[in-house]
């Protein structure tokens, strides 16, 4: 194969093995929200580790959580001046119903074409299995016995149950969790054609407002119009939440945040987004909305928002019952961009809460935790450079920039393991993560080995510092 | 007695025949809101028909409705040029739960001082007791075989159950019904030392608004900040609907307004209205509110209003549940006053609620009915006047003027019947109507009889027209 570099001759070259893998952990159903598939996640973790050993990792363990088991396996470097790189990812996978609607059996993994169907086989077990493929062209293509950097896979279980002792189990082997650099393993690609990575994702700071008013509900005869209506306050409370031009009004709200840099903005404009289609998917809206002076992308990934999720009060009922309410309620979401604090938002939500607290109403903010923070890798940092460098070798095309705009385990691993968080994942939008007929498309898996065969070089070749 | 008028001795010579009459009728339970007590609301409306025949009501009749009978009682003017009067009361009664808190039972008649403590004593049968005895000292004292004015008396039995047949009866009866002014003795005083008739009751318009964004509640990491929240579009909504001064911002709303006279100003003032009592009974709310440049019994006796009484929408469980919800429900109340048309503030309200959803956001307004027309009748009308005169020689004093910020079946006789409408009532509100322990003050019957025995003299006086 002319032109073609060893490490893609080497996956390329392999690939049944990363088939045969592939059909055996995807039989495995490893459902963590599902207390009867506790068997099953604790024997797919036992799979996961027996495949690294099997790799040549040194060290493999299973380390116990409160909850499901997590994998962790390390292989050092050649050189122990090398960078030390935490690769994330999850072993368990989401539920299968409504299962009358997978056209072949969730649990037996079957190919058509590219495409392989099994629940997690693109989120996340695919993606998990490419690195093993992927390290082992790394090993053979550049004749080393050991990788280019120090590598520490740690592969959690609780990741589609919201990953309940994630940040313990970080905090509590910090020491064996030491890295310059994560690499998520988790997310995809903007689409078949344009590889693209992720630089950060959108922290959350969320709450319930409480407003109470009379101690009982009112006669609106007897008293509407002369006495304050919670409801009535709570509507001013959310209505002025956001100003003419969708720009959030809690105080000191877009104080810390970090702008988007003219790289990216330019970046996420090239992305081919399909605005129509992605409001057409799942009927989505049927308008856009939100922040003036910024696209849709721009948006939903690097702005920060307020958004309503919740609100209760009074009668809700069939027919009238003319009430003033004694009590209303809302639950409130802020997401979070990069410099914004969710302790200094929170702040700023109780003194936005206070100020639109009329006479005759009393006020209780009740914060759900303490929030997320979010993460954001500058696009000038050295290993998003060396990501997009490996990325752009495998996929042969200029990699764009996106983010994710949700909050995940992402933001625990960049705080609690002080590191920079890069993204390589090569899943498809229309991957059906999550939703029936879930699949991957084989070649990018292929890709997604060959990236993290270039990616250890690339790290292993940056400057120290 | 010196200077005491033959009404008046009349009706304190006869006193135990109304205590007779009350012990007798107040022991039938005529719950109406009670399926199982539909024998004994029957069996109530037959007793006050046997009442007035006693009474020498030459007409009785038990009108059957959809729901429960009605009582007519007819008895013509001696003079046929006379005008006609239509009385208006109820014969059921409200339920008595929580009965335990009771301190004697609440259909056994029981007397304590000038106390009579029993369920209706003061709504309504005790009211419309002293009309017996009220017709008694006119005849009596006026020498007069039949009432200076033709009176008819209708007495439903679904008052404390909405009335949802009486607009019906009314206009299936009206040739029965025809009459100069409607008297409601439903009603009180302001207290036991100051006299008052209220002037007219609010009307009122109902609707629910739902507002639909996204066909499915979405992700809010997915599509927050970029398409349009139902829940934060109502809450601007609702947050739109009063101004900083607490004026209703729908269209047109106030254009149409009878004004308050300066007359029932200086009376509502004149008052002996304790707010912080009033706001403390019921712990009804720690502050007043309002629409600015209004007390606060012209603001829930003559002002419309506009009050949320019930909203909701999205994740109101437990927790945090990070959508954008797909739909956002509000029930909305507008108190209307005199002049004000239930049609034309509908019309406003669809036009607010039009210019208040945004793009991506589809609403609907649903109206309950076609809502109930407001009732004034002025200060300067002959009947009020007539009215005043009455209970002031009763009661010795001035008498001075309220109103009612309820909505009730009298914008039904107001309307229907075509006529002006006055309110004869003297229960005192701390009579705990509605409520455990309900009781009737004796001598306000005794002044409400007297009342009504000069109000005949007064009505028939006035010159036509």
């Amino acid at each position: 194969m002319i032109g073609v570099t060893a490490e893609r001759a080497y996956v390329l070259d392999h690939v049944e093995d990363l088939h045969a893998d592939l059909d055996q952990w995807l039989r495995i159903p490893s459902v963590s929200a599902d207390p009867g598939r506790a068997g099953d996640v604790r024997r797919s973790a036992e799979w996961l580790a027996a495949a690294f050993r099997r790799t040549g990792f040194p060290t493999v363990e299973v380390w116990e959580t409160g909850g499901a088991p997590a994998v962790f396996a390390e292989w050092p470097a050649g050189d122990p001046a090398a960078p030390t790189v935490v690769v994330y990812g999850h072993h368990d996978v989401q539920p299968v119903d409504p299962e009358e609607l997978w056209h072949t059996p969730p649990f037996e993994p079957t190919r058509r074409g590219e495409e392989l169907f099994a629940r997690g086989a693109s989120d996340d077990k695919g993606q998990m299995l490419f690195h093993l493929l992927g390290l082992r062209a790394h090993l053979a293509a550049t004749g080393r016995a050991d990788p280019a950097v120090a590598l520490r896979f740690l592969v959690e279980g609780e990741e589609e149950s919201g990953s309940p002792h994630f940040a313990d189990l970080l905090r509590s082997r910090r020491d064996r969790l030491r890295c310059d650099v994560v690499v998520v393993t988790d997310t995809g690609v903007f689409d078949r054609e344009t590889p693209s990575t992720c630089t950060g994702m959108r922290g959350m700071v969320g709450c319930q407002v409480h407003f109470h008013g009379p101690d009982v509900d009112l006669h609106s005869g007897l008293f509407g119009g002369a006495v304050p209506n919670p409801l009535t306050a709570l509507g001013r409370l959310v209505g002025a939440l956001h100003d003419e031009e969708g720009r959030v009004q809690v105080p000191g709200f877009y104080d810390d945040v970090v702008p988007l840099t003219a790289v990216e903005r330019a970046s996420f404009a090239r992305l081919p987004f399909d605005e129509a289609r992605w409001l057409g998917e799942k009927a989505a809206s049927r308008a856009t909305a939100g922040e003036a002076g910024h696209s849709t992308l721009e948006r939903i990934w690097a702005r920060p928002t307020a958004e309503v999720n919740g609100m209760w009060g009074g009668y809700t009922g069939s027919g009238a019952k003319t009430i003033i309410p004694a009590d209303a309620y809302a639950k409130l979401s802020f997401r979070l961009v990069s410099g914004q604090q969710p302790k200094a938002v929170a702040e700023g939500v109780r003194r936005f809460v206070a100020a639109h607290t009329p006479p005759g109403i009393t006020a209780e903010v009740t914060f759900y935790g303490d929030g997320l923070t979010p993460c954001l890798t500058p696009v000038g940092h050295p290993a998003l450079q060396a990501l997009v460098s490996a990325m752009g070798r495998a996929f042969e095309r200029e990699v764009l920039y996106s983010r994710n705009g949700g909050s995940g385990p992402e933001a625990a691993l960049a705080e609690i393991l002080d590191a920079p968080v890069v993204f390589l994942g090569v899943g498809l939008p229309d991957d059906r993560i999550h939703a029936p007929n879930e699949r991957v498309v084989l070649p990018m898996l292929y890709k997604g080995a060959e990236s993290a065969a270039y990616l250890w070089s690339e790290l292993a070749a940056l400057p120290p510092g």
